[in-house]
């Protein structure tokens, strides 16, 4: 039975050569991070993408109070007549929305949609609260899901529900906007390299890429291993377009009646689909240990053996102090619980069973590299320790390498064409800033702008599609 | 201007004693714990509500995973074909859900309703994961919002949207799924006790208050300032109704195809509004230290005086290391500080001024007495602690004591009747077990069953309707 399992679990994982589509799907269930529901186009997070989810909350959410940000809880609908206020916005999501129209037995006076993102609730609201330059700034976010009816959905990627954090910030001049906008961008790309162990480019939206309503865009966009890029986190300075929609006005030190200047930002589970897409591997998840809901677990061999399980009871529960550790103390085989541990991407196992113990020793193993290392039993608690570090710094090399390699340099159509195909990732290339490019390479080559990076660099001097003086250098791709 | 806003602040409130449902509005309003949306019957969490949410929420979730349960999330809609297979559970839902209709531009091929409550996601979910007696329990649970459309609404009581925690598990037997309804009530008692300081009555819904498609509700009860009673909590046992409804089997032991046990338990925003009604007095909000987002604050006197704010940093960066302390190094008056950190119900203040700086000492003022406690500068912190230990148990203490002066005992309808106004509060009396005489009581006098508590008293031998023998013990009340 329990070598059974243990085959099935391995077998049932498509390798990322042979179709990285089907591998995605493949981990995605069997490491139980969510699974289809009965209602079209949204999924269930399981617990252990919940867990996953969880860390990215915990860690963000406390990045985001350092820097003064308070949460709220806004509304989940929005009455008809509220969402079309600002023009471009209304345009930008009214083809995706669901509609209410009925409460209880009977059909609504106005309808109201479900929130496919709260810039109109948090205007409205702002409206109202903010009177003087004292009510400023307010920095407030909201932890919630939000709703946009896709057609077509992948898990974590694109769904008619996700979940994800939006702030709202209203400022009284557009310097302080700008400040927040660039802030939180920074806070996004910091948290991302750091905890998740996945660089970033840091850069701007064109006009064309940029979202409904805002002034300017900014971006964080990372690398998959398949070489498609995948927006990872948005930050929108809105200029007083949404202030004026909405009339948000406040009384100036100078007495003076002015409209707010407004930002959001946010980041979605689809970080979830950008951790298993740059880290994992053939047999499953690989979770950088700052995120990863369990760090280190212990998995005893020949458990029935006597006094094997009360030193793996020790050995988790000492480890529990410091670390997030749990004992895998089910009746499945060590074999299966190596499979499934991988699977799951915890980043240490300890195996111990009665050869280890008569030893003094156990054996740590490294869920990125495989690499076995033997330790003393008093030294465990230290070594894990150590070894979360070395993991974590480890994964984010490997993925800067990786990005390293797969980020070409075009000159013009033809290379970028040819580029694109031979060596998929990022492309660098210069822009001469029309939109008839943008939308050529896009029509053409199916790889959109990714961002207008903050680090520029001269890679030519002509755009890389019509020819002509090129104005910026664009970071271009394929993407998700 | 200070002093204006000052006197503003607490003329705005209304006395408890003149008006209780205006005072309870003034509070949310005034400590901006929450506020009215432009969506009929929605409410807005204001960061200082949402703060209170968050220390439940993280309280709360710690308890939830200590008894081995999990986080996960569920979509927000509900097709309609999924909502009706529970025939007792649609009729008691059905009346009040939003019913989404349009899907962008599209009527829908089914239409789904945004959930009132979970449990048809959940069966249908367990129906597909669950297999084998190895896959059980599934302890699951997830912290959201659902959506009930009431026709008159109350911030935190009763809104169309509100946030709760709901958890749904699936057993082997009757015996694990009794174990699992109690153990998530005696958390909620608990956590209503110890955390939020209010005591609760924990027994069991009778047949006509129970929820729809469960086999046994319980609930905990608790008591407000005005004597109305208010359902803090509900933990349900559905026996194998969903089971059969949705079709969840699993292969047992034995080798026998059995349908799984269902539980379902929850509580939701109401508790905020629990801690306004318990300890909130007429300057406002009064929080116990346990869910307090500020637990103390720092408030110098003169602040322009050379040191004071110097010495008030020091102290406020001291307190951080060990408690959720603030500084309030605003412009406005110390008595609009005072007034606002009561207002929002911050347990103990510290006042430093020049002449407490000269004599190394500073002053503690309680909020629950407004008792003044002159300490020593080099222990505010260890006093701060034992502070904030002895308001927690003050507070339970009293609010004990406002709950035993408001329950009495009646032997018949004419008692019942003159005790529920003469001094409103719980009133302890027996049962025949009749559904008539609930309702008599219900109509004539606007009261009802709370529960039939788990600690049986006998306080007479017939029903204290009709006269005939009595079974049960029971609390009645006026509700929320």
């Amino acid at each position: 039975m329990a070598k059974e399992e243990n085959k099935k679990m391995v077998e049932d994982i498509t390798s990322m050569d042979v179709d990285f589509a089907q591998w995605y799907t493949d981990i995605v269930k069997k490491a139980e991070l969510c699974d289809y529901s009965s209602m079209k186009g949204c999924i269930i997070l399981e617990p252990a993408g919940q867990a996953i989810w969880e860390m990215i909350h915990d860690n963000l959410d406390k990045r985001f109070k350092d820097t003064g940000v308070q949460n709220v809880a806004m509304p989940l609908f929005i009455p008809e007549s509220l969402l079309q206020k600002e023009k471009d916005h209304v345009e930008g999501f009214a083809p995706e929305v669901a509609w209410v129209t009925m409460g209880g037995l009977e059909p609504l006076a106005e309808k109201c949609c479900v929130r496919p993102t709260s810039e109109t609730l948090f205007s409205d609201y702002y409206a109202r609260k903010v009177h003087s330059y004292r009510d400023l700034p307010k920095d407030y976010n909201q932890w919630c899901s939000v709703v946009r009816w896709e057609k077509t959905t992948r898990p974590f990627l694109r769904s008619r529900e996700f979940w994800w954090q939006e702030g709202h910030t209203c400022h009284a001049t557009l310097e302080d906007a700008q400040w927040r906008t660039e802030t939180m961008l920074n806070v996004y790309a910091d948290f991302c390299e750091q905890d998740l162990a996945i660089p970033v480019i840091k850069g701007q939206k064109t006009e064309k890429e940029k979202f409904a309503g805002a002034v300017e865009t900014y971006s964080i966009e990372a690398l998959m291993h398949d070489g498609k890029a995948l927006q990872a986190g948005t930050s929108h300075n809105f200029g007083d377009g949404f202030a004026k929609a909405y009339d948000v006005t406040f009384t100036d030190k100078d007495n003076q009646l002015k409209h707010v200047f407004q930002t959001s930002w946010g980041v979605t589970t689809r970080l979830i689909g950008a951790l298993i897409m740059v880290h994992g591997d053939d047999s499953g998840l690989v979770l950088p240990p700052k995120v990863a809901p369990t760090q280190v677990i212990v998995i005893p061999i020949a458990a029935h053996k006597e006094g094997v399980m009360e030193k793996a009871t020790e050995i988790a529960e000492d480890l529990k102090k410091n670390y997030r550790a749990k004992l895998d103390d089910s009746e499945k085989s060590p074999g299966f619980k190596f499979a499934e541990a991988e699977m799951r991407g915890i980043p240490i196992r300890v195996e111990i069973g009665p050869k280890d113990i008569e030893a003094g020793k156990a054996v740590l193993v490294r869920r990125d590299t495989r690499e076995k290392i033997e330790v003393e039993l008093d030294k465990i608690e230290e070594e894990v320790g150590k070894l979360l570090e070395t993991i974590q710094n480890d994964m984010l090399v490997r993925a800067r390498e990786h990005y390293a390699a797969h980020t070409s340099v075009a000159h013009n159509f033809d290379e970028l064409k040819a580029v694109i195909d031979s060596n998929p990732g990022f492309v660098k290339a210069m822009w001469c800033g029309d939109r008839a490019c943008e939308d050529k390479i896009k029509e053409e080559l199916a790889v959109t702008s990714r961002n207008i990076p903050f680090e520029q660099e001269h890679v030519g001097d002509v755009c890389v599609c019509c020819g002509k003086p090129a104005k910026k250098m664009v970071y271009w791709g394929r993407a998700y």
